[in-house]
């Protein structure tokens, strides 16, 4: 489908590598190309041809430039989390791996920002800034191991988007190295700015295809002083899903609103051992609630609010959680729930998302579709955000793309979702496994643009061709 | 500079044109064609050869595609209150004015969103969703005559966006028209989505040049239910800006942080007879300071901090507005200080901005070049966002971009501008005005990305051609 071929990696290329990088950052061990073949994706595997491993944004322009008068494919790296396969050299050449960029280069404390190299930790640049007051809130559930510059590639958000928003909202400025060499800045480090096209926020998202971030400037707001947490047993799952819009209707709009179908709680609690959340029988779902603030009055207030208004639907005792122990814990459940799954063969996440008040109808569809095609399928996810992740199962058929019986179930999921005003992707991205469901959210005029903007970028199409979208049909 | 002529216009164009749209939509009068011949940038003038007036996307869509065919140059046009010459057709041609698309289709209560065609008044989309007790917060100063779709044009800010962000971060989905004629949607009517380019984030803040937007779908928050508003008269304007950020750095965020220079003030006092605020000669500046929420005991307590926060400065005697009648006064002051300096020759609105805490740098930088120029100085602005608007003025010459020794000092301020991490514009845009200024904050590989980007969406260079750069050098 795409152009460029593994075989025009040569000796004398990888020769220039060591080069540029030194010997000791390129890679073409059996082993380290091992590592770097795959992903959280399912169960895919590419072999790239060599591991680099760069330092700065001049050693990244060196490679670029190399495989880009040579056409040699690059597929850029950063924790490896991604659910979508857009870290995936499926097309072997040069796995560029950003692990190495790890500095956090200034916390500004006068202005509010943060600048960083790519290959940080999230949640070590979280942690980072916390100790300063302040508070970067896009926390994907792998922020333990995914890099803020994976991130970036993905427009990641996590529980706490439905108050603050995702990675996008965040992102003040980018250093980024274009796929013919170019070293460029997207924009300024300023809040507001209309100086030209917002590269920036063309570049957040664009999966790694357009260059490769080596600097990122975030916006920081204050560290909020209280946070409250509470869960709620829904006996009927749709009820659940009502419950999500009545609660910001209502004008209340919680730091997190999560959904976990009493499944994937099971599954989870069993994963992790853990059994802070009683499981009783005539539950179908829990909506986990989080209000936060600089005033625990005014959230305790909030809490009963938000509770009393849920006693007009069929709940269970709500459960509050006391301590900052009993948060952690219940988070956790909620964090490993895709892990758990996944290792019980739901191999595949999906990543659904629709307008808010929309999400029974999508939790009523993806129940219907399981019934009419004999599937299991289980839901959990951001529910404030209307952003439901759907996996499902069938015993005797491969959990993998490639699956044709697979491929038509998820088929009739993603036009589910697109008839419901919504679309395939919230926060995991096209990547290479969804390429062949986008025809069903953009038309030709879509694609013809994007693939425009991916050629102004990339002449060559050597940067994680492939992915989003092929350039020809 | 571009290649598209007015020439290319002939009648058998206009006659195309009244059967698209109706003879009585189509303008060809002196009269009319002078109407639109300029916005609110200085003493710009520019007569297109035509004026429409189409109502649907299809009929922009056989317009566009006619002028696409025989390359004739289309200016789209909002409200016409533009500070950066995005609306001027200065190369003849079209004008395409949106004010009949002026319904908005939708308030959604159930999803917190609004659908709106672009030619809507700003305010009266923000009194339509505040009946709902919903809340659109972008708000420029000139919201009571700029369409909405100006403001998707320009990423327009105004006092809110210090908490709550700017137009940006509203845009949920565009339905647009490509010059080439296709009708597409950029996005989804989701709160997130990583599925293809952000198109959506492309497109806002363009400046009209990538498409003629007809529809808008918007993000909308619940209504705070109180809001407090204080006045603190600074002796010394850089100790003004200082303060500023040391309010964020003690963690809080005011919904609106508004810095007005003494003679600004003085100007608008008299231009609209009001004694509201006490002019004392003592007082360099003056910072408007807003808090809102839902809770009034929390607001107090916040606004009584922040008072005291602000004693370790040389400041005044702090004005609290008592009730809705002063606070509407007092904003009056600030929304009309443009129309006040500009009526006194003050013709030119800057739109600098800087990271927050570089403000005291700007401000001092601003009036030293005023005093080694010899120039007058006007500072006023969104003082939370490091957006100060900056006027100037000498006696003798013209108030105007063409002036040579003006043309120098702007040099000036924007290269200072750049050196303390700012831009030219947070806000205006670039349009046709500041043009030969990007040089100073783009460099070859940037301009190179927007040139391919604008070729992409329009290949014949028809669009609002000539706007934020040329297209050669």
């Amino acid at each position: 489908m795409e152009k460029t071929s593994p075989s025009a990696l040569g000796v004398e290329h990888i020769e220039a590598f060591k080069e540029i990088l030194g010997a000791q950052y390129v890679f073409v061990d059996e082993e380290t190309l091992n590592y770097y073949s795959h992903d959280e994706t399912e169960n895919l595997h590419y072999l790239p041809q060599v591991v680099v491993k760069p330092r700065t944004a001049q050693e990244v322009s060196a490679i670029l430039k190399i495989c880009n008068a040579h056409l040699i494919p690059v597929t850029p790296r950063g924790g490896g989390t991604g659910l979508s396969g857009g870290a995936l050299p499926h097309l072997g050449g040069v796995l560029l791996s950003t692990e190495r960029m790890n500095s956090i280069l200034q916390i500004d404390e006068r202005n509010l920002q943060v600048t960083t190299e790519p290959g940080v930790i999230t949640e070590v640049l979280q942690e980072a800034v916390k100790e300063k007051k302040l508070f970067y809130p896009p926390d994907p559930s792998s922020r333990g191991s995914c890099f803020i510059g994976g991130n970036i590639a993905e427009n990641s958000g996590g529980p706490k988007a439905v108050k603050y928003g995702v990675v996008k909202d965040y992102v003040l400025n980018l250093e980024m190295v274009l796929p013919t060499g170019e070293i460029i800045r997207t924009g300024s480090n300023v809040l507001k700015n209309v100086t030209g096209y917002n590269l920036t926020q063309l570049v957040v998202g664009s999966e790694g295809t357009l260059g490769i971030v080596t600097k990122i400037v975030l916006k920081l707001i204050p560290l909020p002083t209280f946070e409250l947490l509470m869960l709620v047993p829904f006996r009927d799952l749709e009820q659940a899903g009502e419950a999500v819009s009545a609660i910001f209707r209502a004008g209340f709009t919680p730091s997190a609103m999560e959904l976990m179908e009493i499944n994937a709680l099971k599954f989870v609690s069993k994963f992790v051992d853990s059994t802070a959340v009683p499981i009783t029988d005539d539950t179908a779902a829990h909506l986990i609630i989080e209000v936060d603030g600089n005033n625990m009055d005014v959230l305790m207030s909030e809490m009963e609010s938000i509770g009393n208004l849920l006693t007009q639907y069929d709940i269970g005792e709500i459960y509050f959680a006391e301590d900052a122990a009993q948060k952690t814990e219940l988070w956790k459940l909620r964090r490993r729930a895709a892990e758990a799954v996944k290792s019980i063969g739901f191999t595949i996440e999906e990543d659904t998302v629709v307008p808010r008040a929309e999400l029974p109808a999508l939790i009523k569809g993806v129940k219907a579709l399981g019934v009419k095609h004999d599937f299991e399928v289980v839901c959990y996810g951001h529910a404030g955000d209307g952003n439901l992740h759907v996996r499902i199962r069938k015993q005797g058929i491969p959990n993998s793309y490639g699956n044709e019986p697979m491929n038509k179930v998820l088929r009739e999921l993603f036009e589910l979702v697109h008839s419901l005003g919504g679309t395939i992707s919230a926060e995991h991205g096209i990547g290479l496994i969804q390429k062949s469901f986008t025809d069903i959210v953009f038309d030709k005029a879509n694609l013809r643009l994007m693939r425009a903007i991916k050629l102004g970028f990339d002449p060559n199409n050597i940067l994680n061709a492939g992915k989003i979208f092929d350039l020809a049909d």
